[in-house]
């Protein structure tokens, strides 16, 4: 895929990533990252309107980011811009715009992080889970009907 | 301001940008840009799903941008990511996701452009304008030799 | 290609755009992007240290470029980071880093464009061309033992 | 600072990062990061040429890159290119295109990472440091429970 919108976000996730799996056993991590500028003014930092960006992650780094990031860690994250339809509560046509993430790693501005390389595996759910396996898979897909958070550009 | 998700857009104009002026006279133009990337499949592209990305782009480079670019063209486009709330027919809250374009200009992979330094003004429009920049205002090409351009190109 | 590193260079060029053609006959143009940073203090702009990037583009654009581009002109660029190595004159490995340009625009922050879409044609030079053309398609290649705006990274 | 160029970096780092002090006690950490494109070809993915940038960090993420980030580590850095003037051992000016880097993480694209936050400092190395924080800042890993890390990921 080329002509793709790339961008790079930083900033701090809203909740705990949510991780679940596919039909055919794909591991999607969902969260939000919020993202605050900051004005100089008067020689003091203010806070400028913080950017809500919803963003999903594919294949092991789903997992990774499951296992490794929380609410409020504050990221660098790098992928495209998606588009995605939709219909509200009151079935009219909305439009949303996501992140779907290439790479991601929490930020070292605030923190440090002790880093360990995963066992390189096929980023599908194994076909007997281990029972902790299991119980940690269970993290509850998003109610779809609350997408309350959606974008909509009325063009 | 810093902080600010910064984005690059490369993508076509779907209609003319519109042009108005603030109560204090500032120019801005608002316009959206769709970005489609292609995928290569079996050797031939494919085209996928567009994003629409709605922009604005005050002062000068407003002006600018009207009397510069229309519908289908092709531009580069790079700004900051901003979330705007709203409130749709039924009253509900929304959130849309705009870029506020810094620097915008055509894209010369399908084009080429005849290129004219403007006369510096303060980027307000003025209170009894000359009519010559009364007409410029009204998105008429610029009418210098512009028209001529092309004579020369060897294509 | 994926991996690669994009980014988007805002700036002026150094010179006229240089336009050769490859002995296949495929047009490339070459120029320098001078990229300047501005700070505020005590109320006052005032110039940072210039990034100077050498920049190359290839096919159509390459063409489009040299014709529609002059020295001094404010450009928006979007391309891929290229590490190059050569020998200097005293036959010292050295690297530079350079732009391949993909989109790239006149920017409309100083200017207004008149811009003229470009008849498709495959990129190549012409077999036969008229003589204006290959006057103007003899612009002098770069003098490569000249390219002592080198970047050279000391590891 | 505006109109710098602001470029984001994935790729691995080529040796540990070497922390330094200014003597003004300001912490600043160097390191290359080697960047690896990659092509598609007859269904098999080969290596391009990489790109090695060379990147510095200030303060206290200094700290932090010290303490987390080792030789071969994949990172996700964000910063804007600067052009260092130099002399080489001939006496030649030289420049070299660097990174200063805002933001950096370690990607959890291959590995996962236990995130500590770290103890807010003004970023000097303090006149009399007090014992565990000398010997954090020797570079070793945060004595934290961090070693434990692991037992409970299913991976």
């Amino acid at each position: 895929m080329v002509g793709e919108t790339v961008i790079t976000v930083v900033g701090n996730l809203t909740a705990d990533p949510e991780l679940r799996y596919t039909q055919n056993g794909l591991p999607v991590a969902n969260f939000t990252i919020a993202s605050t500028p900051r004005t100089m003014k008067d020689g003091e930092w203010t806070d400028g309107d913080p950017l809500f960006l919803r963003a999903s992650v594919w294949r092991e780094v789903a997992e990774h980011v499951a296992s490794s990031l929380t609410k409020g860690m504050r990221v660098v994250a790098q992928g495209r811009l998606r588009q995605r339809s939709y219909q509200d509560r009151e079935g009219n046509p909305r439009t949303a715009i996501e992140l779907e993430v290439d790479e991601i790693g929490p930020s070292l501005r605030y923190a440090t992080a002790h880093v360990t390389r995963a066992a390189r595996t096929d980023g599908q759910r194994p076909a007997a889970p281990a029972p902790a396996q299991e119980q940690w898979a269970t993290s509850e897909p998003p109610a779809d009907g609350g997408w309350t958070y959606g974008d909509d550009t009325p063009f």
